[in-house]
């Protein structure tokens, strides 16, 4: 375990669906001129095509350090591995080195407890292809509040449990602040993922209060809530890490917004808390 | 550890805030034609005036079950440590063998760790005052999307970790369905809580998707929602617990209905999913 070699300030990735509704090759070049990396969303890459997307990125010279978006493995599972193999195939073609799994929720016949047991044999079948193809498959624990429509993953120590059976390089965990920050384990938490070599993603986004009318859209800005997000980076480089640093925010009044100045607005409120 | 003398049918408690404008006297002749038990507020309470309303519930032959609520240690300190010893003091004359204090949030100056330690120090004070007045002060986690601003404590293990330093018969853990059904280790955290004797009070809800817009006021009838009640009646009552089975349920639609009409739907709902 070594001290990281780059300050965060410079591990920033933006997150495309920060600024979901901002052109993505517009958004490649605004990380191109500042050094950024970007996290992926399928949706635009298959909209401007995969291997165009994939050229557009390498000439621009920008890291790919994410794409999402695997999983909901819950719903009819033979058609959520396919879609799953597709969304792994895309990942490495665009160098993505992680495909990010929201796990989905209970299916209309089952309990949380199947809906668990689906996502553990989805990752039985899907682990060793992605690892065939370079890419690791990071298990998002999403907040509890989405345990029932969309993530029946709820912290990080239960995304580290299905992780478990499989090696890191196939199957790690995303550590993102706005999903797990309540957890009185989540600590512990970090400390194990990092101990077993699984944190295949570190994303922030903050948690403001009172939650807005649509929980699903209402991550707060960097700074504008009440998580300690340079505790949390500090505590995620501690361990050794010195991967990308993502900002991912669904928020409705930043979707609004022109996509550039989201950009520039979150990129600077980055550095703001990681000063 | 024996086997529940009563069936769960039996140990029916209806929660008054579930038909949270229902006059008290009118809930408590309810309980009385029905058998059921109740759980008080404070706020009818202090409207009737404590001492009628502790004749009410004694003539008319109602179990007390529980008295909500105490708590929201993390506004200014001194003041809440009065209103609780206020609270428990009223919860002794009323007969209510049980306090549910919901914690609070974060304090405009402080961290979810912070506001974790207020909690500490709350209850290690207040903790002899209700055992000398025959008061368990019930530890009620509530649904992480709170955290911030209505309780900073999240889960059983946690509440558990909050009584362990008092004697069980001063500090116990409310096991609310509603609350903690996400948890992947929900079913050990019930387990530790009945080996350590700690389940002060057991109450459901059921959790229906999506959440309604108001996020405080969407728990479901029971029966409505992806909650496996049943289960977790069966798996408190193996525990030996043969306590009151409360059903609380803040809902807005429910609330705009007359109380007479929501106690029968709720009686009728819970011998449904317990039958």
């Amino acid at each position: 375990m070594s001290a990281p070699e780059r300050s965060p300030l410079d591990r920033f990735s933006f997150n495309h669906a920060t600024a979901k509704f901002w052109d993505q090759r517009e958004a490649v070049e605004a990380c191109a001129r500042t050094g950024s990396g970007i996290g992926l969303w399928r949706e635009p890459v298959q909209e401007m095509g995969l291997e165009a997307s994939a050229k557009l990125v390498k000439d621009a010279g920008v890291t790919v350090t994410s794409l999402c978006r695997g999983g909901f493995f819950t719903d009819p599972t033979r058609a959520a591995i396919e879609e799953n193999k597709k969304a792994i195939d895309e990942a490495a073609v665009l160098g993505a080195p992680t495909l990010v799994l929201v796990s989905g929720g209970i299916p209309e016949d089952g309990t949380i407890d199947t809906a668990r047991e689906g996502v553990e044999e989805a990752l039985a079948e899907l682990a060793p292809y992605a690892g065939e193809r370079g890419v690791t498959l990071a298990i998002e624990p999403l907040h509890p509040m989405f345990a029932s429509d969309r993530c029946v993953v709820a912290t990080i120590g239960e995304a580290l449990d299905l992780a478990a059976p499989h090696p890191a390089e196939q199957v790690g965990v995303v550590v993102d602040t706005y999903h797990i920050w309540w957890d009185p384990q989540v600590w512990q938490g970090i400390a194990r993922a990092a101990a077993e070599g699984r944190i295949a993603s570190f994303q922030l986004a903050d948690w403001i209060t009172p939650l807005p009318a649509g929980v699903l859209t209402g991550r707060g800005q960097l700074g504008d809530g009440c998580i300690d997000l340079k505790r949390y980076q500090e505590t995620v480089d501690a361990t050794g890490f010195d991967g990308p640093i993502e900002v991912e925010l669904f928020n409705d009044a930043l979707w609004a917004r022109p996509g550039a100045e989201v950009f520039e607005e979150t990129r600077a409120a980055f550095r703001r808390v990681l000063a």
